[in-house]
């Protein structure tokens, strides 16, 4: 058994690594960390793991968390991530990162989107992007996993084959994603307030979202081209869950049957990606770790669906993912 | 017109009374006032409000207030209001108090249940509880109304007809309620965090609700005899609505028809309720100032449901009705 | 008062209608028709219209129902509608049509898109489209207004004022719309079983949603050139709302500022869309007959947001505009 | 490997059991009936389970099913499961049914209440009814289980410890449930059509839900005196979900702690019931095959409260629970 340590653990991407993490047949959670008084008793943070796991959150130092475990979860918030890490991998064990703070390549486009200095600038394009489907050969060998955004990985699943294939071009890619209202966390805000947010629809931070310079790096990665895509994200009333619609120009003729085979043919292997033929609900991923993808050519442009759980597929989910491919255990281990 | 101004303008209840008023056609809403940094343009605060009232919350004196309106309806939380109202009365005007502040007769079980000294203490007891259903007489003539609580409502409607024609008896009444998140108030908060409270039921303040003895000294002024009430609210995932169910002991023997009857001929010239035969959900009154009751015989049993908008007959639609009643107008005017 | 019928009296789009009418100083409803068993009140149908509407559901003949109402509100479906509504206009009552039947001026297109030839194909392209914001003239004289799309108003609205002005240009206009639940209508289907729907967001109809041509033909209309636009529609876990993106090209250089003065001076006067500079969200404008707008550049692009209540401004609220305008009185009666 | 089939895969609770099977250590999904067009892959009827299943739903006799599987799980409607059991059992298989069929003991309760003359009555009486926690002994060695229905699991878990320990008297107790909408299965009707049910609580089948007598029965086996309790289900507008609020008297003096210390002794051993003393939500236990207990005493009246996911504690959870006692497995084997 492998033991891991969660940083963070009160918050919703925490709580459902940790009920992955319970059926894995070669993790044990061995400590939970967050910085909360007292010392609660993870049910009394989180009733629903009430009988299912006997640890309390406990504030701990990084040499303390590396101590105890062989990799640690980081679900910090960014900023707070990166001055944390270097830390933890300086005292031997390995990490996964959900925050945001090493996926970008580059400090300035950081300082930019997050209007803060990087605390780990040095870092910065050495770390490996944690999604399996397009970098998977990196991740067995790392010490440290980016582990990738949710909306990010809703828009590249559909979008890298595609432009990878040259069947879309890289200029104009408009994402337009829904989203349910767990991907706001676990603080308690107006714009989260029950009464607020149910029975409407709204986009928020629009052109803004700091996801757009995550998406264009990966896209550009897939494409070696310059990509800067129109990111809008919207906030749906339901509790998890992420449907982005993609619009794109075809680069030269397009039939929808050339569209859908080139994703078939990239997802051949994959466990965790399904391409479908019928317009797939996000209900139909809830609670797993797929990502549902298909696609349509109406009026000449290619459109794309994409579903997926934004708490698994989007955040712990693929964590899991890149801890089995860090520690050479099957890839679909724990699900 | 009459000149009404609201105390308390960011909350909710203040956000329905606006648009109950502004289709009023003798009421005329000239001062918005809240405590809130700058001076906020309505619209700002209440998007919905927008194009259709344009004023701004200003913080305001008791005096500046009482010159400027006739009435003064306060939307202040327990406690603070009945430390602001005797100022407003001493200036001349009159009050339609949304506070749980005035609703009780004994300051000694309000400092019971609201773990406070009340303010205003002498005043208790002298105020008319503004269920115009069962205290219509002493409404027109007050300068202040103590409006009912959302859940005393929806469970006096239903139990004080039977208790005063004794067709139930007064021991051992359960009630039990659901209420939509609305009734939290517009603060954010853990339990009406949306991810929280959304796709979720649970009981709160089981034995402990505040509207307890509220709905206890209701029924015992309709029945002349002491009133204990089981009373256990739930929280249910919609915006809106309260539905109680009641259980209580027949006196005697009773049909399903006999109660029914009782309700029918006791509220047969109410415009506001609607004694029914089918069993009604909350939608049915949500938007409206209507309180759905019907009642069945179950096993010896009498069970009656009612169901009202917790915002509107629970809370600004009544104060509408009262307000109609305190300056003369039809009471149905504004609705 | 005018006498008006409802045609088509059990669904939700009357209901809506009911409830505004119950409210209009100068209408008054005579009729209400459907074909159903029997000749059920309309509280059986509607129970929240019990105690404010006295009025049975009859099967009715237009003869019947012209000789009784003033103006008739048909809220048939598309291709029963242009069957039935000869024969009112023949019997000389006026009407307002909630169905598809008569929006598209060619019968060609009409075959194409609701397969079907149109069963009154010569009416074609003589009947005004009730959107009174660009067709108002028109709607005063007319005996039969066709009532617009919930979609097609959502897009229109936002985009036609930028056509027309020249700020964007007309090809590859992407429409990407989510709608609550209520656009599908009262029949119960497996996609609208609340535990197939809820908790879940989802497209449907990519490429072959009705409202396409309608959309293509009131844009091009507006300036003057041939429109083909992307149209998207989702299915959002929500009872009513609809809020639609739109992504366009800008026709030169372009500012945001620019944009939102070209809506702000073309709905300066208009009563029921609010241009604003917030991102709205649908809960704002539910209950409403506003259609509030606003808009963004991103990268290049032009991005509007639109945000209205299918069943109010997007079929009930509108028809009611219609009809305020066909009988002369004030555009905003019944609101 | 144990081969399993399923009988009635198409609904929701085949679903649920499914997904439990599938990460089931000891057994294999052999066969999926049911009776529809032509033989739908299971992914195109359960869109979640694409990838995850290759299975068709076959239409097969009861002796096709016996001859492939050595358990057969049925979740056939009432009144048509007895009439296919018998064959199943005669052929050598054994079963867990879903239905109500073989959970009362007297075939004149179930013609009262089912409205039909049972179709094998001469087993009645001798079926266990599946509910581990009290008949655990005689689950082993049955070859026919009856699987007790969501809301008597909810009901009962509570009450027939305290009635056992004589903490509380069997009459007169009050049984308020709160469930989901999936409780009302996958067949679209006018009440879960989503806006009719979103948004809005209502009571249904007062006084005449069948699931009346089967709380009764179990309750009075638990206690040797008869019982008739006051059943009212409510309908949430949520997915899953049963939250239970029981109301009883004392037999005798009671205090809390004992009331809940009853509770926790005679749950200290099982795997699947959490008494706990916070008042919890449904949340806490969607998804899992946990019921949560708790108690209050409030004003002379013992109150307990229970949640638990309908669709899998209240019906396929209970079912896997129920198939490894029969076949010798761990009892939290698959969970």
């Amino acid at each position: 058994m492998t033991r891991v340590a969660i940083l963070g653990a009160a918050g919703y991407t925490a709580l459902e690594l940790i009920k992955i993490l319970l059926r894995h047949p070669e993790a044990e959670i061995i400590t939970l960390a967050d910085r909360l008084d007292g010392r609660p008793h993870v049910a009394s943070i989180h009733p629903s793991l009430g009988g299912r796991l006997d640890l309390c959150l406990e504030t701990l130092t990084p040499a303390e968390l590396a101590a105890r475990a062989e990799c640690v979860f980081g679900c910090l918030p960014h900023g707070v991530s990166a001055s944390v890490i270097p830390h933890l991998l300086d005292a031997g064990t390995r990490v996964v990162d959900f925050s945001a703070d090493y996926r970008l390549d580059d400090p300035e486009v950081f300082a930019t989107w997050y209007n803060q200095k990087h605390p780990d600038p040095d870092r910065l394009g050495k770390v490996i992007y944690g999604l399996p489907e397009l970098f998977r050969e990196g991740i067995a060998g790392a010490r440290l996993i980016a582990n990738p955004g949710c909306f990010p990985t809703s828009a590249v699943l559909p979008l890298a084959p595609l432009l990878k294939a040259g069947v879309i071009r890289p200029e104009g890619i408009i994402v337009d994603s829904k989203t349910g209202v767990s991907g706001a966390g676990r603080t308690p805000r107006l714009t989260t307030h029950y009464p607020e947010c149910n029975e409407s629809i709204s986009a928020y931070n629009l052109g803004r979202h700091r996801h757009t310079p995550e998406i264009d790096q990966i896209l550009r990665m897939a494409c070696g081209k310059p990509v800067e895509v129109i990111f809008s994200p919207h906030l749906v009333p339901m509790d998890r869950g992420i449907l982005t619609t993609t619009y794109s120009l075809p680069d030269g003729e397009v039939s929808e049957e050339k569209v859908l085979q080139t994703l078939r043919d990239f997802y051949a292997d994959e466990p965790f990606v399904r391409v479908v033929d019928h317009l797939p609900g996000t209900k139909d991923s809830i609670g797993t770790n797929f990502c549902d993808v298909t696609a349509r050519v109406v009026r000449g442009r290619v459109i794309t669906i994409s579903c997926l759980d934004n708490l698994i597929k989007g955040a712990s989910g693929a964590a899991v993912q890149n801890f089995n491919l860090m520690f050479g255990f099957p890839e679909t281990a724990g699900f």
